[in-house]
């Protein structure tokens, strides 16, 4: 997340185009899914990583959280978030995620939608991200999915005819820098397998509560393009506790 | 796993010249990786589904397990692993994986290498071994890697000279019969997602101990083939825990 493509003017029209910006939560396909498997708000002390422009701030606040600190690197995004949602619960910091640091077992809930590909290691994180949470409290988290970033572009593989053949997969075991093209812009994204997600969770000793790939609302399936999201896994959806003492 | 292509002469001869069936354990790619997430065998009760040469029932049974039953629906895969290893402490029993029955509570480790994508409906299986463990028991199993199961024919897909160009994924979401070639002979296996597995053991209250994709040991980097497998994950480790009561 150090690399800050969202504060290029460019880059950051485009993002603001898409339905995740505009509609918000309704607007993420992934959203049902990873709505189904967050954990009880309120009263809860939630933090988020790359919060952009703040929809799950504003959803923990409307759910009952007691404090919700937004943490992005974006200063548009930033500026953008507090014009949305001037929520005298949610305090919006500037920084790297890999910069933060929280006093141990101060947070209930770490959140985090799409931002993890964005940092090059993953363990030191999880690590602290570990340390700040209370026993009992969770880390729920999507990512891209290990078959979607491991060959890199991030597209389809196409026939002759400019068809869609298939979705390709390559040095899935080479985890690190994939450049892929995000709205038109390169971009730089960090493959990690699915092992080393999962793994380092468990070596931190969290419980994991929830492993899920989002597959599209039925709803949305006549959506130009919406049908193809079932041939390849594109997100991953995790939510892990920490125990409880002596549990 | 109720077909039964392993006693067809011509596959079964086939498959005794893989290198997992002449050398047993060490010819098997994944084993480091799963021999590092096993439980404790000593004293245990232990259960092997579709123990194939009953290379890992020796193994258990070597390892100091008090009983082990080994369950194959192949009758000559039976014969050799009795021929193999005459342990008094392994009973092997020619059944369906989805017809055989436990008491409840009763075993200490369900194992299963390779198998359960020979299964077509996972949740009731899954909910049975749940049922068989005792508190603090283990399940351990390998399975073929929903990434490599998706597209169905488990092959590269190979550009105009014939080299390979990378690894197909398609009809993720759709799971279900695939029929794909191994060893020359077509074999029907069942495709499922990565959330299917791992929310079917969640929701049956097993705790997840390890998710590992096996890479294979580098001292086998040199062989023929070998590096390819770092290019995609093939396999997908899980040990999965009943908790204690009260925890």
């Amino acid at each position: 997340m150090k690399e800050n493509k969202y504060d290029d003017a460019r880059f950051f029209e485009k993002y603001s185009q898409m339905s995740r910006s505009r509609l918000g939560l309704r607007g993420a396909g992934e959203w049902p899914a990873l709505e189904r498997i967050l954990p009880d708000f309120s009263g809860r002390a939630v933090l988020d990583l790359g919060c952009g422009y703040g929809w799950h701030c504003r959803y923990a606040a409307d759910h009952g959280a007691a404090s919700v600190i937004g943490v992005d690197l974006s200063r548009r995004m930033l500026e953008r978030a507090r014009e949305l949602h001037p929520d005298p619960r949610i305090t919006y910091r500037q920084a790297a995620m890999e910069d933060v640091d929280f006093p141990a077992g101060s947070l209930d809930i770490v959140f985090s939608s799409l931002a993890f590909h964005y940092v090059r290691d993953f363990p030191p994180l999880a690590e602290r991200i570990c340390r700040w949470l209370r026993p009992g409290g969770d880390l729920v988290f999507s990512v891209e999915h290990p078959t979607f970033t491991a060959y890199g572009s991030q597209d389809w593989w196409y026939g002759p005819g400019g068809e869609i053949l298939h979705f390709p997969v390559d040095r899935y075991f080479t985890e690190g820098r994939r450049e892929a093209v995000f709205l038109g812009e390169p971009v730089i994204k960090y493959h990690r397998t699915l092992t080393t997600y999962l793994e380092t969770l468990l070596e931190n000793g969290l419980l994991l509560r929830h492993v899920v790939e989002p597959q599209p609302p039925r709803e949305l399936l006549d959506q130009p393009g919406m049908r193809d999201e079932l041939r390849r896994p594109m997100m991953l959806l995790v939510r892990a506790q920490k125990p409880l003492k002596g549990a």
